[in-house]
């Protein structure tokens, strides 16, 4: 008897990740921790962030612009890094793109049902992300007895943006206070980043929320849940190193210069500008 | 001898104004003061808001189709009420409206150094707004001698949207004192609030400057600006009261339950959607 032969089915093609801004470079940082052999092109849309105050119809019609835009690149499949994004349009626009497509809301939910212990969950977000109930959506289907509370936090993102991270400044732990006492209050044990630009001031949520709470970081659960669909499928790609290419809708130099706060690291690969409303 | 026989040369045609979203509306509602017979036609891109953190290229392109789209209608003239625009965009596009283009920018520079006694003169603005130096070379250019010190303020536009615009809150607070302490250190005796939304938080801003200061209201300017040009031109609107419409790039809901806060009155004229990307 001869040995079976064994099927490669390894995929180099890139992964596509796309966000508003560049908050999902986060979810881009984990993926080049824990699948440094992949190649993935990230598109930011810096000429229309933020989607987080935008209508549903808008966010649906920029986020086809974006899959139409990522689908010119031969890619193995497309993530939604942005929470708004994710929330709004994941099931509107699922069968514009011919290859698989994951948002971090999915992801994200189950990581903090598996984390959670007395089954109440809290969800932040962006005002649109929030509104659209999708994270509670997620959490119940997983499990209809898990409380979700959920907590609108429109000012974090101009907050991170402007800089103001650091413990001990009195506007950032001011507004972080009033919008997380109420789920400090409800008993969460677990509390979701539901946004990709909240994990930066991860210290100032985890100072009010007190310790015992869970912070879930939806970009790190969104790159772990990429891995592990693409190790399942036998997709994930062979060999050498991965390359990263960025596409923004506004200045290549904003990205380089801010791109690096998220990425935790220099922004090394190629970095073009396109239009993306001809998309 | 008889009487010579008077040309009627008055223009019943709207006025057209524009803004990266709704603080343009303070415009309007002085425009409604002064000149109630006008007809306005505004269009708030509030599916691209803000102007203030993108690149000069950006903002150059997202004007340049506004004033496609504003010129679809039979305006007289066209004001760009957005400080950001105007401080941009203004020169660049001048060429494209086939009627007068008036920015915020002059009209409040010329206030500015008219209510200065010193000639200190304080501005503050978006950061796209501060980072072209237009209010500075716009004050230069009336009186060299005038000393210009200038701040960006990135987080009073979402502060205000997010509401946080009383007296003793101390985040709006504590970050007006950070902005302004060096303006009010060099002693400034007039301040320029270089963006629509600034009149909002004029109470806080008052404050913080003390006594003495005299704040200069852009949009405020600008409507003094335009009916004086109107009112030399010979090309007011005559006889009965004039209507305004509005159209936006996002949600009309949104627009139409949030313009109340600027316009100071509820919004009663026709609002409608338009695809700027179009034009």
């Amino acid at each position: 008897m001869r040995a079976g032969r064994m099927v490669i089915r390894m995929d180099a093609r890139p992964i596509a990740v796309f966000d508003s801004g560049l908050g999902g470079l986060t979810a881009v940082r984990e993926l080049h921790r824990i699948l440094p052999n992949e190649s993935i092109v990230y598109f930011g849309d810096t000429g229309r962030i933020p989607y987080g105050t935008r209508s549903d119809e808008t966010v649906i019609k920029y986020v086809r612009q974006d899959i139409r835009f990522l689908m010119t690149f031969d890619v193995k499949l497309i993530f939604i890094a942005c929470g708004t994004a994710s929330s709004i349009a994941l099931e509107a626009v699922r069968s514009d793109a011919g290859v698989p497509l994951y948002g971090v809301v999915p992801a994200t939910a189950a990581a903090a049902a598996r984390a959670s212990r007395n089954k109440k969950i809290g969800v932040t977000g962006t005002s649109a992300t929030i509104r659209t109930g999708a994270y509670r959506r997620a959490l119940k289907l997983i499990d209809p007895d898990i409380e979700v509370i959920e907590t609108a936090c429109p000012l974090f993102v101009p907050l991170v943006e402007a800089g103001r991270v650091s413990a001990g400044d009195v506007v950032i732990e001011t507004v972080a206070r009033e919008y997380l006492t109420p789920l400090k209050d409800a008993g969460v044990d677990t509390l979701i980043l539901g946004c990709t630009h909240y994990p930066l001031i991860s210290g100032v949520i985890s100072a009010c929320m007190g310790e015992g709470v869970t912070l879930i970081d939806s970009g790190r659960e969104a790159a772990r849940e990429i891995a592990g669909r693409l190790g399942q499928a036998d997709m994930l790609s062979p060999g050498k190193k991965g390359e990263t290419s960025y596409y923004v809708s506004d200045s290549v130099e904003a990205f380089t210069s801010l791109g690096g706060m998220f990425l935790r690291a220099g922004i090394t690969g190629r970095v073009a500008k396109v239009d993306i409303e001809k998309y």
